[in-house]
């Protein structure tokens, strides 16, 4: 390896390196290969290209960037601590990956301001940055005006080989290419080497012919470490090209600068060590003390701060003038960008009484949107081709986003669960205002968990539709019967998972999920009718389990239902009513919501004392017991179901009010 | 549409369309689209290639067909009865997706002799049959001599628009490609619709152009409805190509033969209907009754039986002659088709003193695997690219299973999780006494819960490896640490999730793991080191759960650990014993073993009398209630975890002897 020249690009490719070298020695514990192999791409891009404002991170229309290699955040993390954000101090570079630092070891959007979207898991973040382009595509469509436009932004994304093995990234930007989201740029850090070591012990595909079958344009930057000049003009290139998203496979060397380590797994994921970070310095002509740079390299990267704010400002007499020209517009895009919902949103949201046929609870979904719909235009979403089974359409709305018709709301994810999920993160990440739900059957919410993971812990509002919620299902069998994913959902921290039981109870939660900008929900919808219930209530959903019948003085016996099984429970205390028992019947739509209430409501509800207890459910009784405790009983699903008509399934699993009475009068001795 | 002539070609082919017409319009329910638009390859593949033996469906050497898009599970039961099966009567087609019936609404191994995977979800079947290929390719460099061979056989697929969409099949095939499995041959239902509509909402593709770019043979039939001749040609010189998987792209028309429902997305899903079908009859120039097929077709698919018979007494003449030339290697080959471990399979398994220093259990897995391996040569797995994290290596085997090595049976899957779990489970699939194992982190579960959930379901007993297990990943942070990954496992029927909480729980965790051959394994390991506990017992974590520290008479406390937090609780006992306390320690490194012991054991173990319970594990508390009832407490996790060293973690979210002792003190009053 020949020692690089001082010059400028130098300084400041080699400023991300060692910044990476020596924060990771220091924490003993991170992933220098890829800030090392990166550093000249990185630099170029946001030297060069990114358009951003390092003192307001969070300025609308900003360039977004994207590193869905996550594990190398310390290049993300150099960049912004180069370029002037104070996210990112020299000191909090210090503190990489330390309790309470702002450095964490993947980058997390709720800890560092800069950060567009929490990667890591890989294939997460390329695909999260198609939702970005989505949005980006949609909001332009729908506000932009022929003098004035105010989206208009690049989605910028550094990927690696593991983002390109992930099958989430194939799904994304094989509908990426169908969409032709001209404004994606990916640039494939091409490095040969993943944690197994060669990539060529399991990956030897064409990546770029890969993604011109996509319909992308590609092309190829083979000296990755040396030759900045290249891939400024393939950036350049790309950019022009407006209808077709852009990969630029860059060819680097892991690790570069590393005397003995570079191009090797070891440099990957492990801290390079005193000795040879020194040889890195002697190989990289690097004449500074860790974590220092020189100040030429800072001269030259906070040029961005001033172009930054050229750039805010000129976009803010941008909507200065659009508001004067387009008052009302204007109105509407400013209310999203704060995030504030419209006035009265949810008037039309139905309620029910129960004289009114009750219907399958994906109905009552149907309608809600449909409610939703022209109250709310930032309400986007789809389902992974199941829109008439999920009935995720908006009623009275046709035609769906198309590269021809942008300015459409409805998106056909094809069959790409997990591609759906990640794209309704980068919708929300965008934080525009936009409202993401995407509908799959229930079952299938074991192929994008891996995303709504990402959801609930990125604090992003996305509405996932989750129809044919049980073996209620029936003839399609277990493969599409879900037994244990209500309650794998429910075990999710900051996962809002509701199963309504009826009308009302769906209208109310669909009015929480909208509300809840900072939480994901889960609707767990029926695909068979019920019953709409008297006491049913909407405004009760947010309580997430309340008193739906009940008795004179204390109960003997609480019957706790959910969903279709709601009514069950109302059918079985009216039998036991009769014979003079004493029953409650509580409804829980929510066990989130129910658990965040407080303890005076929650004894209200479910007084201690009353130990008889059953909670009918058509899934796995697992985490019920919180409320049946050692002594109470479930009717629920201990097996996996099977294929039959929904009814009979019901039937022979044991969801019958004779089942539930048998229990109950077991309890009641 | 012209009425085709009624060659025999055409009986045979019509017999399928007509099968799945009568048998959905009967159950009012179903998909008849793909088999009618897939009834000539599947005639063609199964009249003119398919190597099977329909009186014998388990005949080892059998070429195996996967109905990737197994909605379409028509096709497949009427093949199965056709050539003469006696799993698929027509009176089992007459009860399709009914209770009890062998013809349920997707195909599952569990119910139907003669379906070789289940499917339904997606993607699923094609990369289950990247597994059998690598099954086969596997045992026959294992056991094939260069004058017998016992192990040739093709794996034919069947998949459709929705397969080729789903991220799974690209992990899958991509390292299909790069593994050179010739003897694996998709045909690919191009029938442009799927649910949505026309599949060009969002599937605009080339699909054989990235099938190339992975490193297949591809062709094109562009009239997959009459040119039943092309398709012959196409498989034949698939057949050929011996150094590269093949897709054959068939262009067919869903629902075809139906006058006004073909080529529409009603005809996927739904019945056609009494009036339809007797337009389609007509169109078909079919005369004949629902569910009645000419005797010419039975002649024609029934040669199968007598094929199918020559072919296996073929085989087994092979088989004696391979006997008397290799014994020892026919008693190897014949011992794991019977699926009979060999004798003392686990006798280097180690045991451990609490004066051993204890290790991580991921460590510990790995040192199981190295005595596992010289005894156990049908164990065969890898990891999807943490083999260094994981630690799934074999101790001192070298080299991998590749194109030029297939006798190798460590497996790099590259970074892909979901295919990986496919994959083992087509070599579970592949029924020829392999033992199927892969390892990534824990949290990552997520990405392959789709088919962990297949290999409960369809009682696979493959193994995953899954290590990371807790906060105590440390500096890699939240997305890398799992909280509710364990619960979400356990609620998941015949899955059997293992928390070993020292070196002989490890031990004992591979012997079952090892032993349940209908059950799948989840070993959840940790990152960091723990001490060997002094009554720990290999031999009791069969039980569940057991007694691992105790006190004279009934305890007043009892704390439940697993994994890394049992020395908590058992350093937490110690304590309060020295102060007069009568505290028991339960280790429970399998909940799913615990819930089936005795009720009598149960009690033994956790006395109903005894309320005052403290479990302790650093995941979510969801699920520990069925032991902690409503006046216990647990130290569990409820939030996401956060980026810092390991031991900090842990310390930080009250996983100290501290935080237990304070939780014990004001339970005990």
């Amino acid at each position: 390896m020949v020692a690089a020249p001082a010059s400028l690009d130098n300084l400041c490719i080699n400023s991300i390196r060692m910044l990476a070298v020596d924060a990771v020695n220091k924490s003993n514990s991170g992933h220098p290969g890829l800030p090392m192999g990166c550093a000249p791409m990185g630099y170029a891009l946001w030297d060069k290209f990114l358009r951003h404002n390092p003192k307001n991170p969070k300025w609308f229309n900003r360039d977004r960037f994207v590193l869905s290699a996550g594990h190398g955040c310390m290049l993300l993390y150099a960049l912004l601590h180069l370029t002037g954000y104070d996210s990112v101090t020299i000191e909090d570079i210090k503190q990489f990956r330390q309790w309470g630092a702002r450095t964490p070891g993947h980058p997390e959007t709720f800890e560092t301001a800069g950060v567009e979207v929490t990667a890591g898991p890989l294939g997460a973040g390329i695909s999260n940055a198609v939702g970005l382009a989505i949005a980006e595509t949609h909001l332009a469509a729908k506000f932009n005006k022929p003098d004035v436009s105010l989206v208009d932004h690049f989605t910028y994304v550094i990927m690696g080989d593991g983002c390109n093995q992930e099958g989430v990234s194939s799904e994304a930007c094989s509908l990426a290419g169908h969409l032709k989201l001209g404004k994606l740029i990916a640039l494939y850090d091409d490095n040969h080497i993943t944690i197994d070591g060669k990539t060529d012990v399991s990956f030897t595909e064409d990546v770029l012919k890969r993604y011109e079958s996509y319909g992308w344009h590609i092309q190829h930057v083979s000296d990755g470490n040396g030759d900045v000049n290249s891939i400024e003009k393939a950036i350049s290139l790309a950019k022009q090209v407006t209808d077709k998203p852009s990969i630029i496979k860059i060819t680097t060397t892991i690790g570069f600068g590393s005397p003995n380590k570079s191009d090797t797994a070891g440099v990957h994921g492990a801290p390079l060590g005193q000795e040879e970070a020194e040889l890195t310095r002697e190989a990289l002509n690097w004449h500074y003390a860790p974590f220092e740079i020189p100040q030429e390299a800072y001269d030259q990267y906070r040029k961005a701060i001033e172009r930054g704010a050229t750039l805010e400002n000129n976009w803010n007499e941008s909507l200065a003038k659009y508001r004067s020209k387009y008052p009302n517009e204007a109105k509407e895009f400013e209310r999203m960008l704060r995030g504030e919902l419209p006035e009265n949103w949810d008037k039309d949201l139905p309620a029910y009484t129960s004289e009114e046929k009750g219907l399958a609870t994906r109905k009552h979904s149907q309608i809600c949107l449909g409610a939703l719909g022209p109250n709310l235009p930032e309400l986007i979403g789809g389902s992974a081709d199941l829109t008439h089974s999920n009935y995720t359409d908006i009623k009275g709305e046709t035609g769906s986003f198309q590269p021809e018709t942008p300015e459409k709301r409805y998106l056909h994810f094809g069959v790409r669960e997990h591609a759906m999920a990640a794209i309704l993160n980068g919708i929300a990440y965008h934080d525009s205002g936009l409202i993401p739900y995407g509908g799959t059957f229930l079952v299938f919410a074991d192929y994008m968990r891996g995303s709504m993971r990402l959801s609930a812990l990125s604090e992003l509002g996305v509405i996932y539709v989750l129809t044919h919620d049980s073996i209620g299902v029936g003839e399609d069998g277990p493969t599409h019967q879900p037994i244990e994913t209500i309650p794998s959902l429910r075990a999710m921290p900051n996962m809002l998972v509701f199963r309504p039981g009826d009308g009302n109870e769906t209208t109310g939660s669909y009015r929480l999920a909208i509300k809840n900008r900072k939480r994901p929900s889960s609707l767990c919808l029926s695909r068979q009718g019920m019953p709409n219930q008297t006491n049913s209530s909407s405004e009760k959903v947010a309580f997430g389990g309340y008193v739906l019948e009940d008795c004179e003085g204390t109960p003997e016996l609480i019957l706790i239902g959910t969903g279709s099984e709601l009514n069950l429970c109302v059918e079985a205390a009216k039998n036991l009513t009769s014979k003079g028992k004493k029953v409650r019947v509580v409804s829980m739509p929510c066990v989130e919501l129910f658990e965040e209430q407080s303890d005076s409501y929650k004894e209200e509800v479910l007084p201690t004392s009353v130990r008889k207890r059953i909670v009918v459910e058509a899934a796995q009784s697992f985490g019920w017991h919180k409320y049946i405790g050692l002594d109470g009983d479930s009717v629920t699903m201990n097996s996996f179901g099977a294929s039959a008509p929904g009814g009979t399934c019901m039937e022979k699993f044991g969801f019958t009010v004779e089942n539930v009475l048998g229990k109950a009068n077991k309890l009641l001795g």
